[in-house]
């Protein structure tokens, strides 16, 4: 596979081309930091067809049998995008904020991003042992470690729970890290311009009700990572 | 307009109907609050039609012109995006992560979320105090009050500039704001479960390298509100 990402005429960014990130490395990296995926899934048919998009955990794998990799997505054996997903092309996006860019006009405000764009047909996973991984490695994407600690899934779990494989064959990465670019007329006029950083933090974990004790490590882990309860001083 | 959501057959919340909120009310709160939007448009055509999503920001306005609200979407008049997004109709989620919910098994890991679909038809806004009052909600919902510190839109940066407004009429709100719901067995194994709290914060505003002076009033407001060198102790 090259270790750059090679867009097919769907993932050609035509649009901010030099926001365009072409290493895989990257898009690998973003990846393994992000927690939320996009899922668009076309539903309906000719002029009523429209697409549905919704909110999703995600794992990733790079060794998994798809050519570049694979995205894995889990949900329920009935729920209504599962079918639709099979049946035609998906794009899932992942995106994570990185900043607000106050510009001197409104037309350069902007927002620092990662963004990842993945289309393609997925691929109902039915070999049990991918199957398990798969779910291993989307439960890994939220908690770090966390699935060697849980109970193996029981048969009545396995069978309730589809999992798709989304080949990371055809992907695109934009980002966007740099403060406003403005038009020489407004930064002569001397206006004050600038990036408000945000990034995702973690609270100290809350133990649920019906459970005691302290949190595991890897529970821990996760939120100091996430900066619980870490640095005070402004970063 | 009913201060209930009123789910059309395209907004119906299927799967996990317990995580359905009805409240009209607080999908504008949840609209107020949140910072990107990902825009789903079907390109191509016949078997060939997929979904493209794409990470954009927004603004809303409750007063506007089209019922029940109107969620605001601007971007280059060049785009490949928007033509089709004219065409047919579009899909809009809104989404906010709240946390990560470390159940007692892997079936049951989850995360506390607030997300807003919007379906629809995007109506090309032409009109030009529409055009300019949605540019300013776009902006100001990234940094609130900041348009009205900016030199005026030039007709160049307009005429540059598309503007679509998707009616908030056909539109379904879901949240998750709760511990694991885990099953009796592993509740009574005494393992631990609970939750990670997230959310976005945002560091001290960091100065353009072409700009001098100290960041004016609503960059610093935003800034500190989202957490900014705020409080140190584990919230």
């Amino acid at each position: 596979m090259s270790t750059t990402l090679s867009p097919t005429p769907r993932t050609q960014i035509s649009r901010g081309k030099n926001r365009a990130v072409p290493d895989r490395e990257r898009l690998h990296a973003f990846l393994g930091d992000a927690l939320v995926a996009h899922l668009g899934v076309t539903v309906g048919s000719g002029e009523d067809a429209h697409p549905v998009v919704l909110p999703t955990a995600y794992g990733f794998d790079l060794d998994g049998p798809d050519a570049g990799g694979s995205l894995y997505l889990h949900g329920s054996v009935a729920a209504g995008w599962l079918a639709k997903a099979l049946e035609r092309d998906v794009c899932v996006t992942i995106t994570e904020l990185d900043g607000l860019v106050a510009a001197r006009s409104g037309f350069h405000h902007s927002m620092n991003y990662r963004s990842a764009v993945v289309i393609g047909r997925p691929r109902l996973v039915e070999e049990p042992d991918e199957r398990e991984h798969a779910l291993a490695l989307v439960v890994d994407q939220m908690i770090p470690g966390r699935w060697a600690t849980l109970r193996p899934a029981t048969r009545k779990e396995l069978a309730a729970t589809a999992v798709l494989a989304l080949p990371l064959a055809e992907a695109s990465m934009k980002a966007r890290a740099e403060g406003p670019v403005d038009d020489p007329e407004d930064i002569e006029a001397g206006i004050w311009a600038g990036v408000i950083p945000i990034h995702r933090v973690a609270d100290a974990p809350v133990t649920a009700e019906d459970a005691q004790g302290a949190p595991p490590e890897d529970v821990v882990r996760r939120a100091t990572g996430l900066g619980a309860a870490a640095e005070c001083s402004p970063r």
